[in-house]
């Protein structure tokens, strides 16, 4: 074998998404690109705001020396306290710029602080439905990816999280608004969770380490805003992108932000400055550092997503497909009529439908609809999804 | 302790860095920034050339839909094109796209590349005086790194290769033109290696990888121009970026270049692309690849360079320093008149000024200087350089 057993046992075990994809890409050359309504990727759809386009032109025609060239490996100083700024007000706890570190993404920024924390066999509690990559992110770094499921309305099921605690768990994850649930965690439901780790942490004689993945914080509708973590919870660390409020996914910007109150915060990031180098990354890319720091409170049209989430959503009850209606993201994640999710996605594929099963999100039983398309293949696609419910109803 | 225990010994075993990098904060403190020479930095001196920032302006102007989103994970199609065609012209062996993956710079090529190719226990072969980050890239996967000195006069030591090879070796990485020693490996050099590497590899049943990192490849002086390995070898990999050709260092653009006739070529393709995924990095950055693309071909202005290289070169052999003149790269790696060589660049930093100790490179003996500076910087600190020097004499 020419690559890794590992490697090629992720690629073995990841196969069926490979096929699904290749079917599509068939579906796509036989029936024409606007004949097959793909919902299957989360790539944001609404452009970039105005400002930041602008601000990116601005530096562009900056010639000034050294503008493109390594800076301080956690980023520019004025790009990490413009974050610390906008954090500090986001979050309602002041930060300095020492408590940030700029990263490409936030997969890089959970990369570096898995590495950073992780020794061999140590544990990180994912949470079910989930982001499959978080688990690649673990592994990584020698550490054990555990998951534990969200409860039937995707909510925080601390009981089940408090089953799962021992003394080799050094993180728990959390992701609200959530990849694929759309579910935005109440501040009563984290209370309950960061009670739980104060606790055990106690118990255990370390902390255990909250880390929210909050790309998707901006992107809420009907008046839901997410809660703050960091006044509930000091050993906490947020790992976070502009991919999708700014619709920047290629472009790789994101940053660590850090709790002012982190136990071992100077110890964690010299640990991070040193991992951002090592795991290849070195620095978050000059250009959109200098762009960002322009433009930390800027957002896309939330409203093209709400206007897309409804569509889907009103299409899908009337058609009887049972789901928790998202409060946040773009992605919406029904339960399957059969207990085989895989094979309920085939039958979506066979009237050019193409979505993701939950088997992928750790969560079968379920699949995921991206709804950040044109609003006419929700629309066109509502007559297909009509006809598969029918089958079951 | 806060972080993981492996993180924290490379932390140890490199405070030294840490402390003279310190010492050169306080030096800056203490006598200005403009009285302390600053040699310690790889950090390109010469500006972008301005086909290059035409080239960006012009990208960040264009306002198409979708065009900072998420792209195939290898990268846009016509930068990977655009590549191959470039490649193709370098190499003299023709490549497709499908040959080619773009990166975050060269630390993201190879640290996929790594993952990818690397059981647990495998070998790299790693040639001293080497860029010290390597060690860590073939750690992260698993991997074990072999280091193996290079003759006195540093070019490649075959007889001493030899001897490390064994089943375990999965690949050897080449710096040329390398970081510290300058160095550009004669194509003899090269095809003694080859030969080699093609025996071993039949012997032993599956073949020794050649990776060539070539950031430095069109930083060259004197008619120096670099070999090129696809002609000599199949089983070899590029991994390189526009960081010191093009001084986009911070920009994180680079890429990784497969010989056509690579063996097992597909699975390591598909390999790279799941590890370009996992490892966080995702994609290259997008705005970044769209701007290489157009300006392939382009070069900072290497004259600067190789002024600055004979500046210091001449100054420094008037005063008694041996060195190998650099053929390419912008560093000399001078002997130290002492085995001690942290000794020695602490005896530099009693002169104001900031090298970096040849144990940093895994060489002892000797001390690196990055002569991409000023030039003054060069000339003021001739004196300080010889008075250290007359100690010895």
């Amino acid at each position: 074998m020419p690559i890794a057993r590992k490697i090629s046992d992720f690629m073995e075990r990841s196969s069926w998404i490979r096929r699904m994809f290749e079917e599509g890409r068939h579906l796509k050359a036989e029936y024409g690109d606007e004949n097959v309504f793909d919902f299957s990727l989360g790539n944001p759809s609404a452009e970039p705001p105005p400002e930041f386009t602008e601000a990116l032109i601005e530096v562009a025609h900056d010639t000034s020396p050294c503008r493109h060239v390594y800076m301080p490996n956690p980023g520019f100083p004025e790009t990490r306290h413009a974050i610390a700024d906008y954090v500090s007000r986001e979050q309602g706890v002041t930060l300095s710029g020492d408590n940030v570190m700029m990263t490409c993404g936030a997969a890089g920024a959970l990369n570096i602080i898995f590495k950073t924390l992780l020794n061999p066999g140590e544990e990180v509690i994912l949470l079910t439905p989930y982001f499959a990559e978080y688990y690649f992110y673990v592994d990584n770094s020698g550490g054990v990816p555990v998951l534990v499921p969200t409860a039937e309305d995707f909510s925080l099921d601390v009981a089940a999280i408090e089953e799962a605690l021992n003394q080799k768990t050094r993180a728990i994850l959390v992701n609200s608004p959530n990849n694929p649930s759309g579910r935005v965690y109440s501040e009563s439901n984290l209370k309950e969770l960061v009670m739980l780790l104060d606790r055990k942490s106690r118990e255990y004689g370390r902390p255990i380490y909250l880390i929210a993945d909050e790309p998707y914080r901006k992107i809420v509708y009907d008046d839901v805003s997410v809660p703050a973590i960091f006044p509930l919870y000091q050993n906490s660390l947020i790992a976070t992108s502009f991919s999708k409020s700014l619709s920047l996914a290629g472009e790789r910007i994101g940053y660590i932000a850090a709790h002012p109150g982190l136990e071992g915060m100077n110890c964690i990031m010299d640990g991070f400055i040193l991992c951002i180098r090592i795991l290849g990354f070195v620095n978050a890319p000059a250009i959109m550092q200098r762009v960002i720091a322009r433009v930390t409170d800027a957002v896309s049209n939330v409203e093209e997503y709400k206007r897309k989430r409804d569509l889907l959503c009103d299409g899908l009850g009337a058609r009887g497909y049972q789901f928790h209606k998202p409060e946040g993201a773009f992605y919406l994640f029904p339960r399957t009529f059969i207990d085989d999710d895989i094979a309920f996605v085939r039958e979506l594929q066979g009237q050019n439908i193409l979505t993701v099963p939950g088997s992928g999100f750790g969560t079968p039983g379920y699949f995921r609809i991206s709804y950040c398309v044109a609003d006419e293949t929700i629309t066109r696609a509502m007559e297909g999804f009509g006809r598969v419910a029918e089958k079951y109803l």
